[in-house]
């Protein structure tokens, strides 16, 4: 349809997981249709994928320049207006520099780079182009996710007092997996993911969660990244003990060797008054405890009326019909689209900003750097 | 994009809950695009509406007889291919058959009509015109659901000894409910939802999952429903014990009066050898015991090597990435959308079929028979 | 300690299951004393588990005869005060009706006789005698189930509309099952266990907590009572449809055969206000939903303070330290020996009443009246 | 009964917690008898409480002092053969010592001690006794806990590579709760509790059953304890990164201010083949997952084949019948009862031995120098 945002992506091609998951978020807010795409180093192949997608093949580029340049081109009404980035990390700042360059909103994977430079660089394009950007941290486009924020925000478990987040994998548990696995190659290769694995990959979504739910900043690490299977280049686990910048404390672990655990996110946040747990693979309650008082489980839905405002926002259906992991990623492409709809408006693009982008960047360098120095407690830099 | 499956769809105009809920299906398919529509019973209202959609205003109908024949006089790469029926029950055959007259397949909402007597027109055009036909009866697009079904066919429990269905829902337990939201006002009106309420609500989707699941035919009733809030003229409660066809018994509850429960469809499958046990609000477990054994505890996937292929083909996501409602509910379009491209051949729709949406009604029928009698037990009428 | 409550048991010799919770349970109290014993139906075993138990010799009996003859001739302060009845279901009667004529307080466990004619017996010597009798239904000890019918009795689900109950086990899920095990063979034989298998032995647990819980009368049943395994004397499977005193509706299961199914006691009891949930075999929740907010998880604990008086009353320990079967089993102990304590004043024993029996008595046999007759609705007949 | 172990009992007066439940513990092994006590400072009130449990007047003592001089006095057939000390953490150095040195053998509740110094001091007194020595760490009394043990020494698992232990709690959440209740009176008072408040009230559980599940040492931590509360003298909160013996590392946190934790013990082990997940509130699960497989639920009970010998030894009831926290410290106290059976044998006691009680109290020590050298790592001192 005529009216909807014109996207290209770029990255995304034949067998990658996360590109597929990126098309159908934005399908599915109804207000996104892809309309062109860069999707492989291999020039050939990135033009047969855009075809088998039903793209045009005249929109069915070879290279992220060259569709940024013949995009550019095109007539407003007909070229692309936002980018969705979906390459390993390493080549983000690269790529979205270059869509914003040539004018185009962004909308990126996490982490935003693969170090802590190019996340720089990316802050800066963005800021010198006035366009938008947008991070998507999955997790934060859940409905629960949404409402812990806001009733914490509220005042509902007090002041946050102590925080347990934990993100554990075991995709990547036997040495042969980073070996045979498209997905796992590259991230554990420095010269892709950049200078970390695991905490780069599922430690920073823990990281974001932390700061999104609670308001609060994590302002120091005590940490401890380890390579668990020998041989690989880079950190497969690791753990931190954190302050927050209200004082309180925290633990957050990361790890793709943990057998049996499969995208096992977790965060428990107590306060003077109460605390909140939520768990991604049971994203669908969320339990909150006052002492004294009987648990109390929330559930999402459109039509609940104890949820906030921002939550039941994002509720597709009534309660009692489950949504997950695409429907919590196809909130943060709604907002998106919202988003440039009302550009140059800059009332947020529902998903992670760039500034929450580099504060996850400084975690991974001071995580690192702390890690490095025998878990010393290590700040991270300001912006 | 030009090569998808063009849907027209008659119903599920402004505010109405399901006609959402199946456009945002098909659109998460990737493979279908709504093409026409006639909304609503007021043409202004639906012609207003189509084009709200992003519809062309020549292809927002006013009626779906208008619909009809304009498409059919479309060139053939044009015209819509199949026609999603999302109206009250009471309306299911008239508009099925002048779809199925016009050449158009159709994939219809459940319950498959309002009376049996409705249903076995539906039944004789669907033959007539050799055209397919498929009813949403969602829950049998959960992937667990279908590993539940594929177990049992392979006997990992055994033969099936005892089963407990219930449907329980709150949204209809006080008076004023029927009296104010556009989706309770017809389901509680005999002339639109049909001979009954709760059970053909929701009883039907409890009938179908015990037959989805374990393979049998439910083969008589001894049934009571009732209308726990006074003055509803159609039961809004209900339960029966069942015989299945192999001497099995269950026992099967529907009910949209039980304050607490919100969308409460949970199966228990007993066998000589193990048991099932499945609940839609958290879709994505599903318990296997075996007697003497630690129970099981299955989760989806596309990556999940002890899923059967039936499940894993409706898996969108890794193991940990919950997928839920309207995953479920894609999965009967994109089933669909299948068999539209394959047509002639019949190789199934991925939903129910017409013969399954009869055995539906003749439950309905046998359920108010019996209650009717005493609870006598009671025949499903055979085909 | 000489200040104990001295009782004496019947049945419970070596390899007994119940008879060793028993004891347990007594000896939990803290407020019991085991003084005397006729353990088993073969004198010499008898004595001599009596001494293996600890007892003096000349108190480790041959028969209950022996016992209720020679304590009722020691001095008032040595003699036995009460009587622990433990043996199969058909020899209740005859035992009981022999310690209330030897003036001794009754406790016997589940349920009350093999038939109701004997049943009526024990009332009648009950009434006659003016002496204590407490029916160890087990799940009624427990602090949830009481706040459950505490709750309920103070409106906090409105009036009650539907309750579905279930008890299910695979214990006797296979033939051999009744061949082998001691306790299943007399639970399987119509001349030990009565009228009535699974549905005595544990679908009168499920009776009598419906009938505790909501405070109602079960009035009439619909039932199917089978025989799964070929061979068998009796009922080891079924399920009935039921009315209670107030016009609401209920369904009930009770099986021994089902696969997987361990000790699963299920109780949900829908209002017109809430709803309340409990399982046994987590006891230590239960959950309290109303509609439209979120679900309450209550939690046991001597300092509680949601909880009503007469649920803390039978904590033993504060919140977050799990009890169980045994300290249910020995809360009705406790108050059983409280109530002999205050004898005779007759303010309830903690157990259930004989007129409590009485009615899962009823509800045998209508459900094998109604079960004969085609499943028709069958009265219970009243006391 | 005659031959029961007779038992005296330090501290533990009206309105101690911890002593009711060690006498509720030791009375349900049906092995253990009650037969002296010095129950409170207050001499006069000690006496006083003894006679209220039915102890003799002689046999109520005014202080430990006298209760070990008499006893040791009395025939060998009638006094006390082990005492069971229940006092606040600084004094178990001395009654223990006395009640060693009396030649009584000793079951204390953890902490072994205020001070490393003084725990070293009981190690000494055991040494030179050649007494039994069992402390209650009551978590591993749990079956689930023991077959965690046992299948991670099994190597079910495979090789640890890391653990996350949390023990939370909200009863000393507010300023005024150490001010008011007894128990937290003396937990928040150095003098009496020692060097550590929540770390050695609680933290010392969940390093405890880190060493007994993992069959792993704790060698370094990394550590911040904080008081949270101000005004108190110690810590109430923290947590810690730490290495096991094999490499491993793990993540400890242990907090009485975290509001809506009740009494939230957790622990999650993974090897490099699986995982191990239990908790304490619910105490009857514990979940096993391999990677690429179903999770396993596993449950206790006396018949559960798939269970191990040593956790099956400590079930009482069939699967389905839910034990809970006393029986787990029932089974400490029934180990320890065999044990003074089987005296000068020395086959363990089913307690935590002093050995391991040592270590706790360097972890302890270890946590705080930490804590006082901004987390450094610092190693726990070898025995």
């Amino acid at each position: 349809m005529a009216n909807k945002i014109r996207m290209g992506m770029v990255g995304g091609g034949s067998g990658a997981f996360i590109g597929a998951v990126h098309r159908t978020a934005a399908e599915m807010t109804g207000d996104i249709e892809l309309a062109a795409g860069a999707f492989s180093s291999d020039a050939v192949a990135s033009r047969a994928f855009g075809v088998e997608l039903g793209l045009q093949a005249s929109r069915s580029y070879g290279t992220f320049a060259e569709m940024f340049a013949k995009e550019a081109n095109l007539p407003q009404d007909e070229r692309i207006q936002c980018v969705s980035i979906v390459t390993p990390n390493d080549s983000h700042a690269d790529i979205s520099c270059a869509a914003l360059a040539a004018g185009f909103h962004v909308i990126c994977d996490k982490p935003l780079a693969g170090h802590l430079e190019d996340a720089i660089r990316i802050e800066d394009a963005v800021t010198d182009s006035g366009l938008l950007f947008g991070l998507t941290h999955t997790y934060t486009g859940y409905p629960l996710v949404i409402e812990a924020r806001e009733r914490i925000a509220a005042g509902e478990i007090g002041d946050v007092r102590r925080v347990a987040v934990s993100y554990l994998q075991d995709w990547l548990s036997r040495d042969e997996d980073t070996k045979a696995n498209k997905q796992a190659i590259w991230r554990s290769d420095p010269a892709r993911t950049g200078e970390s694995g695991a905490f780069a990959d599922i430690g920073t979504h823990a990281f974001n969660l932390v700061e999104f739910t609670t308001g609060l900043r994590i302002t120091e690490v005590a940490a401890e990244l380890r390579t668990v299977i020998p041989g690989r280049a880079i950190d497969d686990d690791g753990a931190a003990m954190f302050h927050l910048s209200n004082g309180a404390s925290g633990l957050l672990s990361a790890s793709q060797v943990c057998s049996g655990a499969v995208n096992a996110l977790r965060i428990e946040i107590y306060g003077d008054s109460g605390s909140i747990c939520w768990a991604q693979e049971e994203p669908n309650t969320m339990t909150i405890r006052h002492r004294g008082q009987p648990d109390q489980v929330f559930r999402p839905g459109a039509n609940v009326g104890y949820l906030s405002d921002a939550a039941i926002a994002v509720c597709r259906t009534p309660a009692g019909h489950p949504e997950g992991y695409i429907e919590a990623f196809a909130n943060l492409y709604a907002g998106f689209a919202r988003a440039v709809r009302d550009y140059p408006a800059q009332n947020g693009t529902g998903c992670a900003s760039v500034a929450d982008g580099i504060a996850t960047m400084r975690f991974i360098r001071a995580a690192l750097t702390s890690s490095r120095n025998q878990s010393a407690w290590t700040k991270l830099a300001s912006g």
